[in-house]
């Protein structure tokens, strides 16, 4: 008799959607897809080829796949618009999450998760932060718990994009994006503001905030308010400073790196990004390709946060990645936003509280 | 209804095939482990933990397995002495085969169960070379058909295990293991040689061998004819020069680099060793960590291998791997190994044939 | 008959002066050492045995030395409080100037400097910048130049000194220098800012300047108004950012790290830095050492830059670096410092006019 | 009154004559370049211009040259058939000599001069090779003299020149070289020779050695019984091993690479080449470029060189590197090279005999 598997949704079969449940289906040993749901025709009939013929019952209407029998959590990797939304119905019907980030682009919404959350302490509920499940970053972790570099003082950390010179639909699709993806700050440095939290404790104070950007490569962000390179600083108060770049504009693939400063040593993660192990030698010198997305970076990142959420939700452990981080995270990166937008910097007393009225 | 997944059978499971098994039983959605055998107690105390609960049956005879209802494929990673055995075995069961490499460590006994594979084509038969499904490995042989570097001709290539310099279980299993492994280049270069007859061709046909090794670290060799540092080099008819370095002696961990030189290009496969992206900056200067064992650096591809050798039995298409290349390296490396006991060069005329008699 | 040489004086032999003065002595074939001047008996003493015997007259008065028979030129070298009378009273004295950068930590003064090589046309004044004589940075400049890169459009830029944790000479000598440096953007990003100048263009205007401080390792430093890690950043008019880290906390040595994305492209300097060509591979993995400082990353460019000051005062063409920069690297400097200490945001309108009063 | 400068001549304006020319000239303060000559009308002419300007007195006749007044030392850079000749006349001259390397293609003539120099013990004879010199060869001296990696058991080292695939001069001009260069591992593994003798010890015995080349991409080479690209091997009888790549076929640039292997720790010299600090992110990857040429990678070694031989002539110390290993280094290059040709094996024994005829 085999040991029981943790009965698994996806919802939303989009880029990420579709990425989550065949690791599911595929890369979780512990767990089993038994249903998946997208509002979009299109993505039904990928999963008709790709997820029915091994046992998933395909949905149309999300609170429908809510009710499939003996099911026991769902990721949620639809639009962010209704992450927050369907992560509270979830939860409602005692339904294990995993929500792809962001739970919301605006703070209140993504508290009101948390808050829920909160209610059902036997749920585990988990927004996704793929980083937190790299090796790389994980190693550097250990290192820091070790005293490898003393204090860890300055943090730098981008994310960086490749751009697609020829104007066709990422572009188009980024442009678009912006409208609702909650900025360039929210959408992109959101991941390097975890990790700030992580490396440098989640209790960490903010004391001013501030943030620039330019429109250099896709003029249209302009009516969204958005950049497609922006920098950001923050001072906390306890003599700490995290400073950000977020851009859409590298010509090579994808760039993100992280650099950890101490009071005794240094950490970097990828600061050589590379596709694979091999080099290539021609007239022009020595060449190495790059990831073209963060997929190539980070994919087994995502496989080990499925098989972690899925333990802790088996073995009923604690997530490994505190849930309250992810309003944390969208807080810091809203003011980022808020003070990239105004260009004021945002200034804090030591308990966290707003010391001006917001600029915008 | 599910889709029907092959159903496969590991033999062996110490350190090689509790991989295997683990691989068949988590990391390849097409298959279903549904039996594994070993003649070790200790071994199938392991299973009982790991494999028994996920609905593996256990088996401490290799015939009884065979006969487990519904098997379509073995997975062998017993001892190097049994493979042959046991892939005819399983072969006459009308079984689809993946043996770890090498089928033997003796020529004639690697050539008895290709031909036997030959009588039963309609079986899938396949040798495992990890390095064939590895991500660098494969974007060198792209690059080279895509005509990146003319024609390849040389080929550097090292096989090079990390040292345990505490005399510890490590250093006296391997030197144990001198009795019956066939010698360094049947055991390590077999790689090398394999990816000789990948990017070279695999009818490349030798003109001669020269081989010379050292006893450095580990003078319990000697007793065995082999030698923890070895240097090989094979001149072809066709104007091509591979050169191999094994070793057992690195101190920071597996280093596995391939060189290979064209007329119009080069391209390296991990010329710098990595653990990951990680690199630590500290009062002596930047370190990065290196993979501690083949499985640090191949692990992915043992991974790949069990996928592609089930998607071969499950659809009846070609296995990624031409068995004969499994008896043309180790034959290659019989004669490496000759030649550097001997100290004696092996000469071969065009047709392949030798023209002095055994320098044995 | 051998050609003229320029006949050079240096004045300060402390640190910087001593290894221009062996520059000139040693490595600038079209120039000959004839004087050098110190105000310090103990610098005195190093220059009879390394510059005396070799023809060089000493001086421990500056006018005096300025009086030598036939002197063409002075290299100043000295604390830079008199970088700037030195230079006026050299040019004065129609002396050709080649001055220790800055030529003085406020900007009236520099401007002052500069104003005077104006009345002076037939002379050659330059301040020493040591990148824009680097091979790399140069290289960077033509690639720039070229195009490669689209439109510089986002530079990073550190300079990072390494920390010296015993608390010995080092470190109270950078905390007792912070009294009369000008602070660590004036001292340190200088060189940062005048790549920004290179790079983007020496008529960028500034929109807005902000810049965070901690004090972390020395805190000797908070009582001058001084970082030991510091980040800045610049926005300007045309759509462009430049952000700079600069650090006395660094672990490994000597890490000045410069990066210019452009529209189409991005370069590098020094992203990995290293003394020389050897990795080390031991039982932690593989390491490589740093320069322990900013002389064994720029010897070179130090060389270079001398021999190209010479010629241009032979030759009579114009020096290599507009002197007008060095006014505007330490305005710049002299801001982001302003911003540092009092921790508000400055801003400027197109013109470059500075919309609100000074915030100290 | 000035210190004493060495009266130094340079024979040969060639390539490297008038490399050798311009650093006496230009970079060693303690020497001054009085003379230089040279067969050519060609490089006179040359040294009209960039030599006689500054004092050197020029000759067409080299034993004209040997009479200048108040000359002390020749720098002997000229084609190396005269190199002997040359290098004994000036003996007898009783002037110190820096010759470039080899001494000469034969092994007898080599040990002539060293014979001839050997009774004049008061004059500084030296033969050039320039890795000597190198801060990375000298740092890994260090390194291992330190016991830093156990000890030196493996040596891989390889000189490698980059190819110019346009059949131009440089083309040509290596294939009529062959004819009287002492062939691919007298002209170019003769580096890698002496570093050989310098990291195992220049005592170290050979106990056998093998070589195969091949022909890729200059077929003119045939006839000179030379080749394009060579691999050879050393096995010393004291349990060390040495092996060396030659290649003329490079695409990307000069890459001279070093590996030695202990039983404690591994050091590389040059495992990725580069021609600066740049690197180039652009949309097929990141690339860096590489030294066209020795002279990118060597350039401060022959300062150096220059310098200390100047040194040791001036101050009567012993001159940096064994005049013997010239010797021995071409002997075991010519070796090499027999075995190259040969397709045959070469045995010595314990003291270093030759135990079968020659094979050629």
């Amino acid at each position: 008799m085999a040991l029981h598997k943790l009965q698994v949704a996806v919802a939303g079969l989009g880029r990420m959607g579709a990425r989550h449940a065949l690791n599911f289906l595929n890369s979780v040993p512990r767990a089993e897809l038994v249903a998946a749901f997208s509002p979009e025709p299109k993505e039904l009939e990928w999963a008709k080829v790709h997820l029915e013929p091994f046992g998933v019952t395909l949905y149309s209407d999300y609170k429908k796949m809510l009710e499939h029998p003996g099911l026991e959590a769902v990721c949620i990797g639809t639009a962010t618009s209704v992450h927050a939304e369907e992560s509270i119905q979830a939860m409602d019907k005692n339904l294990h999450v995993l929500c792809e980030k962001p739970l919301s682009t605006t703070v209140k919404v993504c508290q009101d998760v948390v808050d829920h959350a909160a209610k059902k302490p036997h749920l585990k509920v988990m927004c996704g932060f793929s980083r937190r499940f790299d090796a790389s970053y994980r190693d550097v972790a250990e290192k820091i718990e070790a005293g490898k570099i003393g204090r860890p003082t300055i943090l730098r950390s981008q994310t960086c994009d490749k751009h697609d010179p020829s104007g066709t639909f990422t572009t188009r699709f980024f442009v678009a994006y912006a409208a609702w993806s909650g900025g360039v700050f929210v959408d992109m440095s959101v991941h390097d503001i975890d990790l700030t939290l992580w490396y440098f404790g989640s209790s960490v104070v903010p004391k001013s905030i501030s943030a620039y950007g330019v429109v250099a490569v896709q003029p249209g962000l302009k009516k969204y308010n958005d950049y497609d390179n922006a920098v950001g600083i923050i001072e906390f108060w306890d003599g700490r400073i995290a400073h950000y770049y977020a851009s859409r504009m590298m010509p090579h693939g994808q760039e993100d790196v992280t650099e950890i400063i101490g009071t005794k040593g240094k950490l970097t993660v990828n600061l050589n990004p590379q596709k694979n192990l091999v080099n290539y030698y021609h007239s022009g010198g020595v060449t190495r390709e790059v990831p073209l997305d963060y997929w190539g970076r980070f994919e087994q990142g995502f496989v080990s946060e499925a098989n972690e959420f899925t333990k802790a939700c088996l073995d009923n452990t604690p997530v490994p990645l505190e849930f309250n981080n992810a309003v944390k995270a969208v807080q810091i990166g809203a003011w980022l936003q808020e003070a990239l937008i105004s260009g004021k910097q945002i200034k804090f007393d030591e308990s966290g509280k707003r010391t001006e009225k917001s600029n915008l």
